[in-house]
């Protein structure tokens, strides 16, 4: 049975991965599993068929066979724990890994969803430039704590995991913000992430959604 | 076994059971698991040794013998799924209720933090007052659709769940706020939760800690 994604027909973020779809299709691509996707405009996304599916008028959606989910990090769980290969066999790792999803949704993203709401909402407002440091010492508050406990170390906690997929996914919205600089070894985790085969398909799939969209 | 949580000895919410501890406890409480509590000064949380338990110098940690956990999510999953009680049976219906924690955590309540978060650093700031709508709106864009989607329902899918749980302890943190007004069933589902029993016994614990902080 191959599940079915949504995803942005015109995904905002210029082809760059960073559409909450990218985790699942990556999980997707981890676990081996093929899937559909099916594309849906702004507007699909704010109507009553899409909003019976996602009651918030996102994407990504998840459905396989009577199965809906949405929120992407429940589907990359809800992947993780229906295949091989994203959660460790040991319970107490494996409630440790999950934990480790949650600091990355919970924890670690949300300075970094708040500085690009600024971005998107605030651009125009006379206090928009006086916030920034405000909003970068938040997410520098998360990234030095990450960074100290990463280490050396390749992968959050063993073997590569559905955490480090999904902390890979939040850390990439920081490119091209210089705020992955003064931690270099989060940015070579970063690029590990981004190095993985199944990255790679993932990113080369949704990057055909863009050009596909551009040339139409 | 005993699991042990860390709470904060000094709570900043002055007895409302908002602190992360809470949604805890209540799971605790919900499946009738006996557990033990530390508390921890300001102090002590940026100390190496909870630094060690907890990378982000946050409370709630949760030790299950060998096992330790952070963040209140994965420890109230944990809970759920190595108890009866809180999650359903069907492999679907577990599958979404594990969605809706997560909407709670990352859909829902960002906005609301980020309220609270300009409460207590932007104070002073002469960009204050101006933002309040903004903030608001946000908050608000997702209530409408979370009061939509959970309707005359009593619970978000089904009997209660750590869904439910996880949801009615975020939306708590817009108590005296004013902004769950327009949505009497969000209203009156939050109003719903504390009445359980187990809602009561957690936070009348975490109410005791205030009081015995305030007399000491």
């Amino acid at each position: 049975m191959r599940p079915i994604l949504t995803a942005f027909a015109q995904s905002p973020d210029r082809g760059r991965g960073l559409a909450r779809d990218m985790s699942v299709r990556w999980a997707l691509e981890e676990v081996g599993q093929p899937y559909d996707v099916r594309l849906l405009t702004f507007a699909e996304m704010k109507e009553p068929e899409h909003l019976a599916l996602q009651p918030f008028g996102q994407i990504p959606t998840y459905q396989e066979g009577d199965l809906l989910l949405f929120e992407s990090g429940a589907i990359v769980l809800h992947i993780a724990q229906t295949h091989e290969g994203l959660l460790p066999g040991d319970p107490s790792a494996r409630a440790r890994t999950i934990g480790w999803i949650f600091a990355a949704l919970n924890t670690i993203e949300p300075p970094i969803l708040d500085r690009e709401a600024a971005g998107h909402a605030e651009r125009g407002e006379p206090w928009h430039e006086a916030r920034g440091p405000l909003l970068e010492r938040r997410i520098e508050s998360r990234l030095a704590p990450l960074s100290g406990r990463l280490g050396d170390a390749d992968w959050l906690d063993g073997p590569f995991s559905a955490a480090d997929l999904m902390m890979v996914t939040v850390l990439r919205r920081l490119g091209g913000s210089g705020l992955l600089d003064g931690y270099p070894n989060l940015a070579a985790y970063v690029a590990r992430g981004e190095a993985r085969p199944a990255f790679q398909r993932a990113f080369e799939a949704q990057y055909a959604v863009f050009l596909a969209a551009l040339r139409a």
